[in-house]
């Protein structure tokens, strides 16, 4: 199929450090490139890609420190965008609900992966006003805030197979990997790590805004032994802190959409302890590849069961549900779907 | 005519305090309804008017506190802006390039004032995809960074003569009046009152962005007796203020597109003293509403000359140039050319 793959500005493809959105675009860009599909990536010059790669801007956003308005690229792209969609059989955009207005007056079918929380009051007269625009969730508790979207389906996020794998490591700690956030509770993963008396390493970037956060809350909570600080990580360092952990913690106290930090330790081997907000019941198989708990108590006692769960068979179920492979057949098969259906519509028109 | 007013959501129309922007809208259009025009006013819920208010959202989004994605109601207001187009004769948009995708595809006839500084890099790009969106520019000067703009005209703003009228007042300080902010150059103001021996009063907010700039630069420039703050002031108070000034210091250091302060002053009789950057040399006839003054000696000439323009002159210069009902007229008779073109291609369609 001729794809075109529409990311965010702020970050190139992939990113260049953090930015969630952009490295799932990244994975599922290549992998549709590596499956035979004609494929052009709308994005910011300073992407990376096997796909023909539409530059928008010349760099990211959030590196491009000449920028004083910032709208001006992003409203450039969406008219690029309406330009350029008869090319295409499919449209998939990874911008929210800004192309709404502009794709739902033009044929070319289109669909648009959400990848933020969906309950902040403010968007709901957005989606109002668009209720046949073709939504894709990243789980299925994303889009309860949103029933008057039209979803027509839900992928969960998949990575390469080959990017964390298992290393031949003693499992000795707990890890706690992300940022630094009242949101991502590493207050509570620094207690249950106390409560079982084990080590924690925390790999966290602290952004700006959570600063103070840290400062006051967290870095007294930080002893340099029992609990560690190890700063940021990227994915050349990943698979040795995940492989080296008996567990991930993730105390979540926020319904995050997706969490790519659960799939990349079970690539790792490594079973997730997670409070059950947002997508965690869906990615999470308890008792195979970790353990759902409600409370911290109940997380060490999971701790304690660590050993009824096996490195290889997490693994496996990694690759049978969280692979890039995965990710972009369910994506194909939707494409497939929306492409048929607006058919007879095309038809109308011509 | 049929006329919709489309406002930034950002503040009310008119704003609760600061808003240059959202100032005029309202002033064009309370004046087009007084001129028996039927005019509707897409704009924040909280805003004040006359005409019919299409209110997109309850509250201006800078008041907004619970808000954490100010786009989407920028983006529901495109949409709706769009599903009522043909109810209008004429769409008048104050929402800088952001339309123009949905709006050029579409019939009935639009215009936009441009209200901000045009010399960004980053929206040259814009206007390129865009060469026959029709653009009002609010100074000649304002528009030069832009030659690929179709530019239908310059419309100057225009205030309620009523709103600020010479008070019966001893003149004897110069007046500062703005924000404290380097492109303002309350420094060089500060420099002129002292070479030229006068008091200065300087009304101004001071916006957070510019904290620092006022404690390291201007706050030890000020004295409290001759160089006096009286902090930010409101229309109510402006009369009285500009009234008792001798004449308005406006040494600016940037290409303001159009600066609404040198109208206030000559609706109050006084007399400006400015650089000739942005629209100055357009607004100021040098020798009757003010001097045009090249550097700081220069200003303090032109203090000693000041006797030789008259409050009277000012105030029939404003009269005859600068009154809202000027400026709704040049609108209309835009508007007008704008409708007719566009009848043909309607023709066309139907």
């Amino acid at each position: 199929m001729r794809i075109a793959q529409i990311a965010p500005l702020t970050e190139s493809v992939p990113p260049r450090t953090y930015g969630g959105t952009e490295r799932v675009v990244s994975y599922l860009t290549e992998e549709l490139v590596a499956m035979g599909h004609d494929v052009t990536l709308f994005a910011s010059g300073d992407s990376i890609t096997d796909a023909k790669l539409e530059a928008i801007w010349p760099q990211a956003l959030r590196f491009d420190s000449t920028l004083r308005d910032a709208m001006a690229p992003s409203m450039l792209m969406l008219e690029k965008i309406y330009q350029h969609a008869h090319e295409f059989d499919i449209l998939h955009c990874h911008l929210d609900y800004w192309p709404f207005s502009l794709l739902s007056r033009q044929p070319t079918p289109y669909l648009t992966t959400l990848h933020g929380r969906l309950d902040l009051p403010e968007i709901a007269p957005v989606f109002d006003c668009f209720p046949d625009a073709p939504l894709v969730s990243i789980s299925d508790m994303q889009r309860r805030p949103l029933p008057q979207g039209n979803f027509v389906g839900t992928v969960y996020h998949g990575l390469p197979p080959d990017l964390l794998t298992p290393q031949p490591m003693q499992r000795d700690y707990l890890a706690f990997l992300g940022r630094i956030c009242p949101e991502k509770s590493p207050d509570r993963a620094i207690r249950i790590a106390r409560a079982a008396g084990m080590k924690l390493k925390i790999a966290a970037k602290i952004d700006r805004v959570d600063k103070l956060y840290f400062e006051e809350v967290i870095r007294p909570m930080i002893d340099g032994d029992q609990i560690e600080l190890i700063g940021e990580i990227g994915d050349a360092e990943k698979p040795a802190f995940l492989s080296g952990a008996k567990a991930l913690l993730l105390p979540i106290d926020w319904p995050e959409p997706f969490g790519l930090v659960m799939i990349e330790a079970m690539a790792c081997g490594t079973p997730v302890i997670a409070f059950p907000a947002g997508s965690v019941p869906e990615v999470i198989d308890h008792g195979v590849t970790g353990f759902i708990v409600h409370d911290e108590a109940e997380a060490v006692t999971a701790i304690s069961r660590l050993h009824e769960t096996s490195p290889t068979a997490i693994r496996r179920r990694f690759e049978q549900r969280f692979t890039a492979r995965r990710m972009a057949e369910d994506y194909v098969a939707l494409y497939r779907r929306l492409a048929v259906k607006s058919r007879p519509a095309l038809r109308l028109v011509t």
